[in-house]
């Protein structure tokens, strides 16, 4: 269903002499320089981050009327108002660093106004309630990975060489905990956290309802097509297609916090090689995502204890990507600049 | 000497009420929001970072002719060349990024040619070998410090209201170990590290060399202003007198990895006031960096694994304190944008 290629390692010499002869001691650029590498191997010898579209899908959760986040759901929709007002943290962030922002309705409560200028990729309005029936149809799964894919093919289009991922739906955390546990093989305890700051008896809540959720589900949660059908998010399948269209492309993809990464985590148990696409943003102050960056072997950029979701992470990380690719077309070496080599 | 107001906490409640207004749960944006919240304590309710200046002090130790470092002392000189050429590593950032950089003369071993656009803040050429004489007179010292807070007084009377510190001079851990072993009451093997890479046998002598330093020095190891007279550099000197002159001034200081630091732990010595001018940007991998950020109870903004100095990590450390002076700023209230307070 998707087409992607395996990254190519052929150049990997030709680059790391290339850095190696940079002005600097070997490795003093720290974790800039795999990072460049890596730019290199994806986006070429002159690699030059162009056109960045931060694409934050939004979506309704059946689990939220539950009760399992700080907030009640209409607040999907009122935040969704204020990304398109241009209020919120992601579009501060976007406008500071340069970042084409895409806001796109993965399934929403009710569609916003058609004047608001959100993206209608609508799955639905709102999952079912996962502990009591399935989130979505296999059906609606494989049109919400076309969605994802299409979002991103668009702004590929248009010049877009770097996708950042971000997302709004109240309860999602509750969903994005049981895709976790069902694609890692871990308990619901392990996966549920505090979202963006539940208090102690809404954590035993969300707790139990996941785990209710995994229950009911067992017999089902044996791909992560049905995974994500069984208990997924209409985000966070939207999330995961477009990662899988910009692997395809040959693109990478800045991801987010929790919920950007259980969408990778998708997308890699789906299509490993979509693994090297992806660079990982921040390290989310939610205690499960640890567990998700260490199986992806995933050492994120920032760290800032920060725990709002909306891509606000990964458009953060841009400088520190630009910046990699930078010293590496621009940077002078030992021999252009006349500088005696300091390599041991 | 140099007239440092402590901060005003008089508006910290209404800046907090700010901040806690703002469309996101509290404490959504982690080390982003104290950050914002000490933005508007020394920039006002509008804080907005301009003219961003990056003053990189350059000088030569005595210390370095003994092999001290991966590189030879014409490293200095060279790199200060590519400095003024534009192909190191912080001439791309600060072009990346829209720092207004300054290479700056602290006491090289020769002057650079005049049209290299390298301003004069001569100390002397190279500071003593510091293992078996001062590296400085108490004169020196003074003159220094003035030299650094001018370079920041000029900029700030341009428009500047950050100041980022960096510095490029082979030989530099070793003084800025000694200078923070005698600052901090520790051995020189707690202080000494690999700089921007050693070998077992090279940090060895480094150690042994530092701890002959702070014997000889012992009895005049009583104030700051004597403890860099006998072992520091001129370039640690002078980013001491930029740090205490930014905060005269009111404006904050992005501190770069460990020379920069034991500038400010230097100044802080001094001027306990001026602590709360600092904003520490990136945790070096130099170990002995951790122990001076906990005696000064700072938590750098990034953690990289960088060891280059030259104020990279100050650089790349920009964009998240706009960051947080533009969500201050410029994010919706929840009053503004219709949205249901999600506050416990």
């Amino acid at each position: 269903m998707f087409d992607i290629a395996p990254v190519s390692r052929e150049r990997d010499e030709q680059i790391q002499a290339r850095i190696d002869d940079k002005t600097k001691p070997r490795g003093a650029l720290g974790a800039l320089e795999p990072l460049a590498a890596h730019l290199a191997r994806l986006l070429g010898e002159s690699p030059e981050i162009k056109r960045p579209a931060m694409l934050v899908f939004a979506a309704d959760h059946g689990i939220a009327s539950a009760g399992v986040s700080i907030a009640p759901p209409e607040v999907t929709a009122q935040m969704v108002a204020n990304f398109a007002a241009g209020g919120a943290a992601i579009n501060v962030f976007c406008r500071q660093l340069g970042w084409q922002l895409e806001i796109i309705d993965a399934g929403m409560l009710s569609a916003p106004p058609r004047d608001m200028g959100v993206t209608d990729c609508r799955l639905g309005a709102g999952t079912g309630p996962i502990y009591k029936r399935a989130a979505m149809t296999l059906g609606q799964v494989e049109h919400g990975l076309n969605f994802g894919r299409e979002r991103v093919r668009s702004h590929h289009a248009k010049g877009a060489n770097l996708i950042g991922l971000g997302e709004m739906g109240i309860g999602n955390t509750s969903s994005a905990a049981a895709v976790m546990a069902a694609l890692m093989g871990l308990e619901a305890k392990d996966c549920v956290g505090r979202g963006t700051g539940v208090d102690a008896a809404t954590l035993k809540r969300k707790q139990m309802l996941v785990e209710q959720a995994l229950l009911l589900h067992l017999d089902m949660l044996t791909s992560p097509e049905s995974i994500l059908a069984c208990v997924g998010g209409f985000e966070i399948v939207e999330m995961t297609g477009a990662i899988l269209g910009a692997a395809e492309l040959g693109i990478p993809v800045l991801v987010d916090g929790f919920i950007a990464t259980v969408a990778a985590l998708a997308a890699v148990k789906m299509f490993p090689q979509s693994r090297e696409y992806l660079i990982f943003a921040h390290r989310s102050a939610e205690r499960a995502h640890g567990l998700m960056l260490a199986h992806l072997e995933a050492e994120p950029l920032l760290n800032l204890d920060m725990r709002l979701g909306e891509g606000t992470g990964a458009a953060l990380a841009l400088p520190l990507v630009q910046a990699a690719a930078n010293f590496y077309r621009e940077m002078a070496s030992f021999s252009d600049a006349g500088i005696t080599d300091v390599t041991p």
